[in-house]
């Protein structure tokens, strides 16, 4: 007997036949003889109806208020779920986040949680309970409701199995898994059995868009082994957990690709210390995040700076960079928003060589230009003109075998 | 300054531009120095659609869970109407039942209050709050969220009212006001300035369906006044309060009439004592509320009694007193749903002689027969054919001089 964490996300409880489906398969593994704690997020499209209310009486609505106002989302379907499981004939209850409590800071729509009340989940799950918990909410010291952000209800489920110290937490979802790359690119792209936390939280961040960072980090800080799978297919999904021996083998994991970025570079700045710091505090001020920098050795005493920011701030971040273009005496500022980061991740990447340049003889084989290079201990990210995307997860999905057609890795 | 509660029904809050208008009132009524604590509903249609979603997914939703999805209706409310003030202007906090905390008995779906915390409203009406709190929701002992029953709100405006000692309890719906009839029926009804606690019940439990009852009884228990007025006009509404000097000059306030309930006589039984009783048990055993009771004197040691219950459970309540019938040796059992309870309420009718035959006489002029009478201290009804409905609430209008057009009140 194991203590299953179950997370259920909004198209998965998106209708009251999906609700009902979802009591069925809670229902099997409490049959199974496990205790079952299920965590819930809003039907699908019923967040988005909220804000919607909430954009036409107020103009900036935010704070305190608007979390009431989005908390109900998940409390709708806390209540559906433990009525259908109910009407199946087992005990359920369900829990707001200020039931339990999940106790978080009071930063209202981007709350942290600081801890969870276990006492009262281990009573109603010595009593055979199945508890069905709303994602996404908390609470703060005050008794204000508060929300975690979106796809905070990864994040709940993920704190849940930590505080409890469950056997699994699996996060339900509408895709099978963790792909070696996005299957609409790739037909033959692979569904991973295993993956490494480090590796998932650079596919997260790099654009794979199952699980929320934010839940992938608490996963690695208290050890919860996560599993990603569908709600729709009884398959086994994908488990995320500490690296193991077995991983190893495998150089690359995926391929992961991400339209959303553009690129500004600051052309021949004077190699001076304090030039980068000035260049993006104003930035930092505007409350801009910089993903990749590169800046490359010097000529004459100068050097070119490149950085990405996501597509939405691009404008505001060039008009920043230009107004500190002369006070560095910068030659000039380009940017270009079209481009996509390619990157290729694995955590194999660490005792095998010869993976940078595998990556970059596959984009010159195809005459794809590499604009920008970034690499961290298991990842290696490379900037193309957007026009290659498709082509460049094509042929790096090929080149390092990640297909269902199984291909010799043999290190370049 | 005075403290002013004011009460928003569904249909006050029904859209995001009526929010917005309901917002300006409440800003109006804080501008003129007044504190106010404000309760609302569910958007109109909204407590519905949550009632149809529980359905689809249980056989018989009801209990804990089904009061977690329906306190979600007022919830949205509230933190849509403190956006709302907040986009005004002024400072405004929502309030959940549990947040108050408004504290119940554990009966889901039918609580009734226990008590109502005073202190966090006092705090924030001392730094010029202005509190917006879910109506129809509670918190039992256990934390667990309840509900008072449909129109719960106007009880906890009322109950609010009456914890903080209000000067005014302001009940905002979609009528004017507590008209002496419906207009529907007669196009020259009369919006009444006032009408005492008693009336209004009577009026209440006969069919104007303005004001929950359970409300008025706790406005009258507390001595709460109430004013019933339109979210859609300036103009003062009805003030419902304790009998007063000026009310008893009128001898009858209101015309009444009620066409969900149906009759069932039962013909020529023993006039023994326990018949009734026999009678009776297996209804209320089946929860069938019996209104009207009434048993004349007998003849030849037999009499008849009759009695109506309410439509929806008419055929059980036929089938039930059929199979007492022989048990109690009466000869027939005879029912008819085709009934209509007319009524004039007035609490002058104490001082007044020939309130009664005045009815009498004028249903004779028009030749409606009368089936079954019942009186109480300041009513009258009457049960006639539903045929007649329009007509007798008519012709009593115009007889007791009701009208806009005033007509001399003599006594017969």
């Amino acid at each position: 007997m194991a203590l299953i964490v179950q997370k259920y996300g909004g198209t998965s409880v998106g209708s009251a036949e999906r609700i009902k489906n979802v009591a069925r398969r809670v229902a099997g593994t409490k049959d199974q003889g496990h205790d079952v704690v299920v965590v819930v997020s809003a039907m699908a499209g019923e967040t988005d109806r909220l804000i919607g209310l909430a954009s036409e009486v107020s103009g900036h609505p935010a704070g305190r208020e608007y979390d009431v106002v989005l908390s109900t989302g998940e409390q709708v379907t806390i209540g559906l779920l433990a009525l259908a499981l109910q009407d199946l004939g087992y005990r359920a209850k369900s829990f707001t986040g200020h039931q339990i409590p999940i106790l978080t800071d009071s930063v209202h729509s981007s709350a942290r949680i600081r801890s969870i009340g276990e006492k009262r989940i281990r009573k109603e799950l010595a009593e055979g309970t199945i508890l069905v918990v709303a994602g996404f909410q908390g609470v703060d010291e005050e008794g204000d409701i508060t929300t975690l952000g979106r796809g905070g209800s990864d994040t709940t489920a993920v704190a849940l199995a930590a505080a409890l110290k469950a056997d699994l937490c699996e996060i339900y979802t509408d895709v099978e898994g963790i792909f070696t790359t996005d299957p609409a690119i790739c037909p033959d792209a692979r569904k991973l059995e295993k993956i490494s936390y480090d590796e998932m939280l650079e596919m997260a961040s790099l654009g794979a868009k199952v699980l929320q960072t934010r839940s992938v980090e608490f996963a690695k800080k208290y050890d919860v082994p996560l599993m990603v799978r569908s709600s729709f297919t009884e398959d086994d999904g994908t488990i995320v957990c500490k690296e193991d021996e077995e991983m190893e083998k495998a150089m690359v994991s995926g391929i992961t690709y991400n339209k959303d970025e553009a690129k500004i570079s600051v052309v021949r700045v004077p190699d001076r210390p304090g030039i980068a710091a000035r260049l993006f505090r104003p930035l930092t001020e505007a409350g801009i995040n910089i993903d990749m920098i590169v800046q490359n050795i010097s000529h004459d005493g100068h050097t070119d700076l490149t950085f990405t920011v996501s597509k939405g701030d691009y404008r505001k971040a060039l008009e920043l960079v230009r107004s500190k273009a002369s006070e560095v005496e910068a030659e000039d500022v380009i940017g270009d928003p079209d481009i996509a980061k390619i990157s290729i991740v694995g955590a194999g990447m660490r005792s095998h060589a010869g993976v940078a340049s595998r990556m970059f003889e596959t984009f010159s084989r195809e005459g794809i230009n590499i604009q920008m290079i970034s690499t961290s201990e298991i990842k290696i990210s490379c900037v193309v003109d957007v026009k290659y995307t498709e082509l460049a997860v094509r042929v790096l999905h090929e080149a390092f075998g990640l297909g269902r057609e199984e291909v010799t890795e043999e290190p370049l």
